[in-house]
Formats: C-alpha cells, structure tokens, sequence
C-alpha cells in the first residue's frame, strides 16, 4: 500500500461542497470515482478542509492509499483527461505513511475576492460584486483587520449549528490587499470554524460600507453574548488558496501566483 | 432621438452568439431586451463584431437610437444591475448621431488564448487546452506570424458558404504575447473574415505542435487552391478585445489592461 497526496485546484460552482452527500455532485465523490478507476479499485480521499457549496480551491491538499502501481504523474494525466478543467490535479506524489491532509496541516489560507465595482464577466464567479462599499473601504477593512490575529475564542464567527471540540483558534495572519481595482482578503490559521471566513467578510463588507465601524470586528470576537456576528458572505469569493504542512510541503501556489488568473502581459 | 455608444464585456460560454436566432439565447436579444424595458420603447442595437457562439468580448462596441431622456450612466446601473456579471456594460454615452459601431470602425482586435499546460479552472472556459504545443511553440508562432500583416487576400482564412463582398484584408499587427504561462496571440484589421481569427490559430496550432513548419501560414494565405486552410479553432479561446474607430473613440480596455482578470497583486 502506497500513499499519494494530490493538490487540486476546482471551480466549485456547481458542486455541492467537498463532501460526498446524497444529492449532488459533490468533489468527493467526482474525483473518488475517476481515482477509483484509475487505480482499479475502490479510493477514498482525506481532504485537507471540506469546503462548503460554491466555494472554490486553489490549493486543496488530498491524500489517499493505492494498493495500484500507477505512477503519480500517469494517475494525474489520466484524471485531468477526464476531469480538467473544472478540476485539476496539480500536484501528485508519494508520500511517507504517516502524512496525513487534514491532521498534518500546521496551516490553512482563505482568500475571499470582491470588488466595488462590476467585475468583469470573467470574474464575476469568483468576486463578489459589493457595490456599497466606501472609497476608503480597504483602508476600514485593515484597521479591523489590526486586532483579529493571535489565539482567541472565535466562536462568534462559527455557523450556528456546528459542532466543534473547541471554538479557541489561531489566526497567523489576516491581510487585505488590492488587487486590479479588487478587494481579496487572505486569513491564515491552524484551523477555520465553520463559515468563519464568511462570517469575517461580511462584517468586513459592513465596517467596509460604512454601517459598523472597525472595532467592530475585534468587539463581535470578543463578545460575551454567543450568537452570529453578522450576516454570511457568499460562497462564490472563497477561495481555499494554500495548505502548509509541518514537514514543509506546501499545496497550492506560493505568495509569488497568489490568483487564479496569470500575472504579467 | 439621441443616439448612444456603449461598450460592452461578455462571457459567450451559454450565448448563441451575439446576433439575435429564433433558437437559443443571443447576446443581441437579452441587451435589446432590457434596453427597451429601460428606455420604454424597442430598441435596436447595431454591434461592431457579430461575435459567434461561445466567443467572448471585453470590447464590444454598440450604438442605439432613444426617443427617451434616460441618461447614460442611469441606463447602464439599469442594464448591469440586471444582466451583471455575465454581461456588463463598461461604458454608455452619448455620441455624434453619425457615430456608427460598425462602418465607423478603423480596426478590431482579437486576443485567442491557448496553454500547452491544464490552464487553472478559472480559466478553462477562456483558454484552449493545446497539449501538443512543443516547448518552442512561441517562437515557431512568431516566426509563422512574421509575414501575414499587410493586406492580402485573406479567402483562405473564411469559413466556408460565407457571403462577402471582398475577401482582402488589412492587417495592421499580429503577434504572440506569453502571459503567465499562457499563450495570447492579438491581431488587429481592419476587419476580419467570417472565423478568421480561428482557422489562423487552428494552423498556428499545428505549426506550434511541429506538424507544419512556420512558413505554412503565409503559404496558406497565398495558396490558389481555395478551400480552408486548416481546422477551425474551438470558439472558447477567443476575445473580442477593442474596438478603435475614426473619431479617437476606442471601446475595450488599452494595452495596460489587456486581459479579462485583473493583473498586479
């Protein structure tokens, strides 16, 4: 038995989420299927985070066991045959035994995309149209942004519902940068509660409108009152952009590609 | 009656093309559409390029006549607020009534991507996965490019049963552009022939995977046998880019900004 890990990048549109479910096309179950094939025998994957309906993947780390010889660079090619473009296996390679895609993480990074204005049609998927906000939006946002890093109880931004061990977790980083007239906000952490991301956002789309102010954001975390701190943002800006692991393997584009569309003319 | 410009962007993935057909939906008649609904009579609009099915535009260019007092900018938060994000109108204004989107045209561009590698998901749907592409397929494109400009008899670059006038055309630039691991290639004429822009790139495809040399196209240009060069390109490759006309007007973005996504971290 041989363990292979996968970086995938998906347009996640149309799929019902990472997780196999009853109803819909789930990337589970899309990739489980071509993998089993190619392998001869039945593939189960471990995701490095289960991203919800409509949110997209730049780096989402996979691992699986074969009992197969195919060669990595074989199994890719004949994936991406099938599969490309909607989802492409970037990445494939043997790894030790003991790697695993979830539990080996040492960090995950989210990229949320919007834009004041109408994105362009080719976009307009994967940015969110956020026409309310102020010409000193970024600026709002960053302010907010200031106190949000360090070990803290985040369980204001958790989707109600959720079950977790605990709602303590660490965000490394949280940064907004502009972008070709857009707005893409970047959180990395050891560990993203449900919707969290989304959350964030869309207070940050609030303080960004004018309609709270930047403390907001540190206030609604550290609340002692439970309870949703704002409204969801859409799933279509999300991006799980990098997976970084402890052993140095990291999925999914280093700072230098951070988008999904090429840089330069 | 005041006649207005507009530039437009689309994704034609789900379009019949732009000219309005009694089956499917047409770029044509879902503009007409909510144009007469805003201006409150039927409008008709007149384009730059009859775009085919699945091709793209970041610079479309139309003209309608008003008999109503909407302004321009009022029209296009109407329009976009509706039809946003797969087609978006960049720009509206009022314009000389002698202002023509088509006979007023000095000359269009075209931009067909292409990837020798799976292009990322968010792009599938505007670039042509071309495996076959050698490693110096840039350079062969080039070469084959060198000689087209000029006009010419460009006959062999029409699609068959097309009815035109004259097949001679002038072309003012040919040129392979290599942008973030893609391939662009950008002609601007005066005007282009029925699939022009696709069987040209259907030949530099195969000059580019080493079936034919570089010297092919130049040589299917002037060949006296009639009959189509080489096999037409997949429309999902190719950008109506911009559109320059007589009067300085020119509709789609400037060479800064010559690409659907948005460039610059």
């Amino acid at each position: 038995v041989r363990r292979l890990r996968l970086v995938l990048e998906y347009d996640g549109t149309r799929f019902c989420g990472f997780q196999r479910q009853p109803e819909g096309p789930s990337i589970q179950a899309c990739i489980e299927d071509e993998l089993s094939r190619v392998c001869g025998h039945p593939v189960t994957v471990v995701a490095a985070g289960r991203t919800d309906a409509g949110v997209h993947a730049l780096g989402q780390v996979l691992h699986l066991d074969t009992e197969g010889r195919i060669a990595p660079d074989r199994l890719l090619l004949a994936v991406n045959t099938r599969l490309a473009p909607r989802l492409v296996i970037r990445r494939a390679e043997e790894t030790e035994p003991e790697f695993h895609a979830r539990f080996s993480a040492a960090s995950r990074t989210y990229h949320y995309w919007m834009a004041r204005e109408w994105p362009s049609p080719f976009l307009g998927r994967y940015v969110l149209h956020a026409p309310r906000l102020r010409a000193d939006a970024a600026e709002r946002m960053r302010a907010a942004l200031d106190g949000l890093s360090g070990t803290h109880d985040f369980g204001a931004f958790c989707a109600a519902g959720a079950q977790v061990h605990t709602t303590v977790r660490t965000v490394q980083r949280a940064a907004l940068v502009e972008c070709g007239g857009l707005l893409r906000l970047e959180l990395t952490a050891d560990g993203f509660l449900h919707s969290m991301v989304r959350i964030i956002t869309g207070l940050l789309l609030e303080i960004g409108s004018g309609a709270r102010e930047p403390e907001a954001l540190v206030q609604a975390r550290d609340a002692p009152s439970r309870g949703r701190a704002a409204m969801t943002a859409p799933a279509h800006g999300l991006f799980l952009a990098r997976v970084a692991y402890r052993d140095g393997f990291v999925g999914g584009p280093d700072d230098a590609g951070d988008r999904p569309w090429p840089e330069g003319r």
